[in-house]
């Protein structure tokens, strides 16, 4: 077994600046043995939702102890709080402004602390880049072993919000948004198949998905099976439906983009019993 | 001596989604003392002959044991096989699409499997993201010693082909093509010393290299030769014939991109003799 | 304590080619007990200032005995010297062109020699890939213990230059510049509170900063505290005057990029006594 304990960044800082390079030369000077682990640097600039997405979309994969630190922080130097939350399997640390609110959705026996103990931040202090001065040695000092409750009190009034739910619009009828669009511009939906168990069957009842100008009448198991230009519907490896096309860009084909509306109409009512 | 394996990959899943992060937890689930090394992953999407020549460039300054994985994978959830290949130095793990074509040409002794042993593949396994449920584990397992031959039958017939080759035209003409663009904007070709030996030495005959509307008759030792806005011919890196501008793209001074054809002339028809 | 030596990675390579996976391969074979933390590989293609930048704004924030291996190069190939800095807490590595000026000017202690030991360098060495051939080996031997001494002698006449500085264009106005456009689209100037403490004291007297077409008058302590669509100055985490806005980026909002001018007018001259 190694002891390395693992620390995972998830932030809007980009690849371009020296950002993520100083905040790893900050976690290696208080721990020097961590496995520093990008998630992903490209959330969206100020997006707290695109944080709490992408990082709900790998915490889980990684090994029990890992620390994952997330800083999309538009209100870096306020008064919004660092945190640190503590569920049976994870460390998570950021700003206190809803990124942690999937993590919060989706654990149950959950600590959140308001980290107050100055003495563990870097000094002097600056006002706009707290993920060098706060959440690095926050992060760097759980994965050397510092019990997080001598950061500060637990707290229970933690902001956290709902993400986006599809809703049924009518009783065969359900309206969904594009959460994102994916590298190989497929549009990842908010609609799980929970949501929309009928459309997910091996045959289902007939159905159209509505996005931009087009009708969607295809679920496809695998992306290979679409044929050229078409596009279709499909169970993303995010647990949401997502919009694609065969080595192609739904996004371009479509010209839809994040935000827009997805619907989902049953010609049958009866097939969409479970939109909520 | 570091006892930590080391795995490489190789993609086209680009860094702005969790999908490289998912990837890495997977594997350090399973191999925590793994070191992970990104060649890159900014292969063109759906692109296998991308995939081979960013692989083939950098996996051989690795150290031995090495496990190299590449995901370029369009075909992801179809019947197309995982593969894991083994040669003296290395282990490679990836689609049976042809991307490990460079590796095959070059390799002498070679031992390819049809990786079929699903209990080593993360369960619940999507039909989206075999990088995250196949070919992690797989590549964690070899880096935490489980011997390739527990993970399937090894086959013969694997896909590959080759890689486009310059052709001679006539006796006295070659024509080439560009593989890629650089990052500096340098046009790399198809075209190596031994396709055309006579480019490359001390003093080549009269010559002209045709790409695009411009005609280059130089052959530069370093980029910091060229005079300003000049473009001109270089061995690069790589081993291949780059088209090269110094401190200019030359991509943008030719108008010209990947997939351009490469014409090399030589006034005196013997001196291109080893044109094939 | 861990043993594992640290060495960052400062280039123009970008992430999209094969190279910094080559280095890191390279590195590995050397030295496979290392940690390699990327500072950034998005320096603008051979913009040695640039790179000083970058390097300049990360490096002390990283453990004592880091190898620092920087790689901006337009002269690869030429006489242009490989150069070892050693200072008190660390080591430096990259060519003679003055992409260590910034290092230079803040480390006392320095000790700088040309590296002339070619039994250290990758075989063959290439004209156009120091950063594999040169820079990489000599960074992993360093790491790996080997004595800089035993690299080449010692040099004084190593390239530097001074990074812009603002100048006093009359008594109540300083003139500077913005040397870069960070992640978020804020204007990073070359101006210091040490240029001009007025500005930056708690109830600074009447002033106005000129970017653009715009002026601003006002400074803000954190990004949140601006209005939408506002522009201000800001004292950033690098220790420079940053023009910004508040959830949007400032170079867009002005239409002003790197390189433009920032005039700091006070309407009391007696304000700008520190101006330079």
């Amino acid at each position: 077994m190694s002891n390395r304990p693992i620390i995972t960044l998830t932030t809007d800082f980009g690849l371009s600046d020296h950002f993520v390079g100083t905040m790893k030369g900050v976690i290696l000077g208080i721990v020097p043995e961590a496995e520093i682990v990008d998630i992903s640097h490209s959330v969206q600039p100020f997006d707290v939702l695109d944080g709490a997405l992408t990082l709900a979309q790998a915490y889980s994969y990684f090994p029990e102890r890992t620390v994952h630190m997330v800083v999309v922080d538009p209100g870096v130097g306020t008064a919004r709080r660092p945190i640190v939350a503590t569920t049976d399997r994870y460390h998570f640390v950021g700003p206190d402004n809803g990124v942690l609110s999937l993590v919060y959705a989706r654990e149950e026996r959950l600590h959140v602390r308001h980290a107050t103990a100055e003495h563990y931040f870097l000094q002097p202090m600056s006002n706009t880049f707290h993920g060098r001065d706060i959440f690095s040695p926050l992060a760097a000092y759980i994965a050397k072993g510092v019990d997080p409750a001598k950061f500060g009190e637990e707290v229970e009034d933690f902001v956290r919000f709902n993400a986006p739910k599809p809703k049924a619009v009518k009783e065969h009828h359900l309206r969904g948004v594009v959460l994102k669009i994916d590298r190989f511009g497929n549009l990842v939906t908010n609609i799980t198949p929970e949501d929309v168990p009928a459309l997910f069957q091996e045959e289902p009842p007939a159905f159209k998905i509505m996005v931009g100008k087009r009708e969607i009448t295809e679920i496809k198991a695998t992306y290979a099976l679409g044929a050229p230009g078409e596009v279709f519907g499909i169970l993303g490896s995010m647990g949401y439906l997502e919009i694609a096309a065969n080595r192609g860009a739904a996004t371009q084909i479509l010209g839809v983009g994040k935000g827009s509306d997805v619907n989902i109409l049953f010609e049958d009512a009866a097939a969409a019993t479970n939109g909520n």
